[in-house]
């Protein structure tokens, strides 16, 4: 099968068909007025069967919000594995997540709308998505120390560090207000002054 | 006059207590249902008083909100004119403004919220304290570099790239989101790979 087709709804596995459905409804009409009844609904099913895959209308926006957020850091794994200097995959990273976000938060306002409601109910799964971007970045600067690059004492603190210092890129609310003018030269501006910290042993 | 003893009202500029009375009552009613005759009211002097002051109602938010920004950067000019090491001086104009933010905002929770409505509105006034914050950090980076302290090419550039840098500790939105969780030693991580940063000269 070429590359380009989707598959057939049919063929997504059952978990996936209602986390897509949920997504359309609540893009459409908001978590609030988003039910398991109208999910089941739309997907010509009974409750029940949502209910196999997810106990309860929280889980399911939850995990809405998991899939969501994890689209952004999935993707960012590659800097994570790949090979070469840390402070280009440490740049690189930044700027792909920053990237993302802005093409999740400005590409599609009205899902992101409803993420957010959901996200703010769903502290559990946003802090599941910060430690994911903190052992990211913590792993690219173990290897940059390996590499005689950084000289860091404590990498955890120093990605918790890289990822507060580069927040106006990707916080939700940042990055919608200032509707994406915040340009990879204003990001590679603050990594410049992050990395040589990260080389001069600061953190 | 002991230091203590604040001056009677009549003591104070008309223009100061036009600003104490619109404060007052932004910060009980809200910006919407201000007006300039409740001012006038609150002040039992007519409305041609206050115009004399402020040509309009929009004159007077903004007026509000310079103050109110005013006394967040005023103080901190003592770190922009003192001697010493620039990085030290740095430092510590970052912790006063993350201070100063932290108070504002979490001490008078109503004020602020009748502030930002203002804000929202007076994107001069805001843009204008940005470009104080700016020029502050930059005139400290410039005596850094003078005292061979840091090198930078752009102190400007780099005087935003710091604000970015720290935009976690001083944005309106994070801070109260936070509600103070941050505390100086997260603060002083950061600056630490700023500052090493700005030796480096990678600004």
């Amino acid at each position: 099968m070429p590359k380009s087709i989707t598959p057939p709804d049919a063929a997504r596995p059952m978990r996936e068909r209602i986390l897509d459905a949920a997504e359309t409804l609540l893009r459409r009409h908001g978590p609030a007025k988003t039910t398991v009844s109208d999910v089941a609904r739309a997907l010509q099913m009974s409750h029940a069967n949502i209910y196999r895959h997810f106990e309860s209308k929280a889980a399911l926006q939850d995990a809405v919000a998991e899939r969501w957020l994890d689209a952004v850091s999935a993707p960012l794994e590659a800097f994570v594995t790949k090979k070469g200097p840390a402070a280009k995959r440490l740049e690189g990273w930044v700027l792909a997540l920053a990237k993302a976000k802005r093409r999740k938060i400005l590409d599609d306002p009205e899902l992101f709308a409803a993420y957010h409601a959901v996200a703010e109910a769903a502290r559990d799964v946003v802090e599941h998505h910060l430690a994911t971007l903190v052992r990211q970045v913590t792993t690219i600067i173990v290897d940059g120390v390996k590499q005689g690059e950084f000289k860091v004492k404590d990498a955890a603190q120093a990605a918790r560090a890289v990822l507060s210092a580069t927040v106006r890129f990707h916080h939700p609310h940042l990055v919608r207000a200032s509707g994406g003018a915040d340009t990879d030269s204003d990001i590679k501006a603050v990594m410049k002054l992050v990395i040589a910290g990260l080389k001069a042993g600061a953190a």
